[in-house]
């Protein structure tokens, strides 16, 4: 009796897999260095030093048992109690280590924030284009996932389609940003605005809504962008953390839920994600990578290279024509394609060797995402193929 | 709208969990060196030393992209060779990487492995004494766990009750050998008595019938102890293992799900968990320490200990009148209470400041368990005060 709604899974092929598969099949035959391969959000720049050090630091210690042990189900004490101190520091609310729950990347942390907020047959809202695995998150506790219409002058909220949208059923608004696909970053205004409605139909409907921050890219803003701390303007707020990207370490599976310690029920939320786990096999992420993040709480990879690729793909892809929305933040730029289908279009560059993932699946057809975590050299070698590309299209 | 069901679930307050506070207050007043803990299974002997030497220099690694990168969602590929390659030499079935599906441990192993064959409202049988923790796995997807009483004599298989309550609605057997907590190992008679009439209800009922073989203890196995491999006897088995115990490194959460290659849906299945993986948030175990694990496949920490413990525990505990079945592996005994009611019993044990775990939330009432994977010297210090605390049942 094999469960079947997984094996229908099986049969919905990722395009970013398959084009994955054709890249590296591809770099076979001409060389990887020939191949513009913008599939992935893979970080590209190397984990601090001091990170490094830390690992080897506890990888030697001559007690291995404090190191390899099992974490207590909410993650190690010591490190919630970092994590919380970092963003108190920083963010200005008084989170302790009651609010923090550590968990396997951003993921997991998403996993355990909806299951603790969403019962079956409530709905989830979240804003297109979006991260495509929010859908089997939302799937996996037979909630239903219902996509805001993107407004693409800005990718900020579409607060028209959003307000309509807002109904009784929905127990949690999921956002996401910086934005994965579109690079955006919402601005102080789109949070607070969306905090206040938020705020009034709690009063109005009588129950809670809850935010669900996804923050991945909380650390790769650019400069002189507004990238506001959410959970600041809405109690309700889960922040959904991963180190991932921040730390160019997503093999290692480190992230956490902080939930807002002005939510009333922020205690509680966490103590349930511990049960939560238990049921889904979670069991918190690798102690040896919990106490090597929390040495180097407030330390980054070195981001920088990121906002370079991006002026040159802004800067490049503009002038070609191409209209896109420029990134505040990330490592994605979300250009239109240059015909109605971006499947077609995307199936046109690999004439030119491109790599281009078509946003269907971001819900925002007619768009396409590119992951700029490569070397700045191929990021640059890249624009004369994509000359040929938009030259193809004037024919 | 907080999720009610998990919310529930936090006034069941876990007895292990209450002792183990106990412990820690009391040993604040005592000294460590004077509480005998019994009541955790976190292994008390160091990683092996080449263990260490591999994380130390893939930590140092010169090209960290490769080491902390994402793995891909079934688990590293030169990862799962060596797992397929390992279990092959080792138990002559022919595992190949297409079997194997890297996970965060045991509890990962066992959350994907019974998703992927049991469906909401089927049945899962398992065999009193069992693992707490199955209890919500099986919950979690809305399946049903029914446990088949013990068979006290040896802790082997209970068959007369299992064959009763093996009807149409089960799609899964999940058996756990060695057996925490009862420290037996099921011999080859058991697991083919187990398989033959699994194969032949399969045939009765017209659907699968899936055997899910929990393994974390199968490499503390004693002298002469008969303990075959369960899938070589049953086509449909589904391995769950972990590397928690065997390498000592419980909170690095690594572990796989092999499904035997005779079964006909085994790379379905593999390719399902990976599925699975995606609505829970699992995404694989960490990437350092897959690849850490790989090259020490072959290896377990100094395991002699347990063995050295289990006799000086059995033959100590046996001479003071407890009546006890014979550890055949593991780091666990199962002595029967001095009276009826274990909690009880526990409680009066904890005068002479012995931590020993009650059996009822392992399905076997009258019984407790001692997890002796504590240091030797302890172990020998401990009789004197179960001498006490027999006394005090004399009078
Ligand atoms: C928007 C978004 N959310 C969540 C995740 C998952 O993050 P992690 O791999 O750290 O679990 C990603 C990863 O790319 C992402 O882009
Ligand atoms: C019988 C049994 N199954 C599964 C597990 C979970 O193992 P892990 O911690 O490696 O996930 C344990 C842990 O103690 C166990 O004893």
């Amino acid at each position: 009796m094999i469960a079947e709604k997984y094996k229908q899974m099986l049969g919905q092929k990722s395009v970013i897999r398959e084009l994955s598969e054709y890249a590296t099949e591809r770099a076979k035959q001409i060389g990887a260095e020939n191949i513009f391969d913008y599939s992935l959000g893979n970080p590209s720049v190397p984990v601090p030093q001091e990170f490094t050090d830390q690992l080897v630091k506890l990888a030697s210690s001559d007690n291995p048992m404090a190191v390899h042990g099992y974490s207590p189900s909410l993650g190690i004490t010591s490190v919630r109690e970092k994590v919380a101190a970092s963003l108190s520091r920083r963010f200005g609310l008084n989170y302790k280590k009651e609010h923090i729950f550590m968990t396997s990347g951003a993921a997991g942390a998403l996993a355990h924030a909806l299951r603790s907020v969403v019962a079956a047959g409530d709905e989830v809202l979240t804003f297109a284009p979006f991260f495509p695995e929010y859908t089997p998150y939302v799937h996996g506790l037979d909630a239903e996932l219902k996509v805001v219409p993107p407004n693409t002058e800005t990718f900020q909220i579409n607060f028209d389609a959003f307000e309509e949208m807002l109904s009784p059923k929905v127990s949690a608004v999921l956002i996401n940003t910086p934005n994965n696909p579109s690079g955006a970053v919402y601005s102080t205004e789109t949070i607070k605005k969306l905090a206040s409605i938020l705020t009034q139909k709690q009063e109005e409907f009588g129950h809670d809504i809850y935010l669900i921050s996804d923050e991945p890219y909380r650390e790769i803003v650019f400069n002189h962008v507004d990238a506001p701390y959410v959970a600041t303007y809405y109690a309700n707020t889960l922040t959904c953390y991963s180190f991932s990207k921040s730390l160019s370490l997503p093999g290692e599976r480190i992230g956490y839920v902080a939930v807002n310690p002005n939510c009333p029920d922020a205690e509680l939320i966490v103590n349930m994600c511990g049960q939560i786990s238990r049921g889904i096999g979670h069991n918190c992420p690798p102690s040896i990578i919990q106490l090597a993040v929390a040495e180097v709480i407030d330390q980054t990879s070195d981001l920088s290279v990121y906002e370079k690729n991006k002026d040159i793909l802004y800067d490049g892809l503009t002038k070609l024509g191409f209209s896109c929305v420029k990134p505040g933040g990330t490592f994605y730029i979300f250009p239109k394609a240059l015909e109605e289908d971006a499947v077609a279009f995307s199936k046109r560059a690999l004439k030119y060797d491109l790599i281009l993932v078509p946003a269907d699946s971001f819900g925002c057809p007619g768009y396409f995402r590119m992951a700029y975590c490569i070397p700045t050299e191929k990021v640059e070698r890249s624009l004369a193929a994509f000359e040929k590309l938009a030259e193809d299209y004037k024919q």
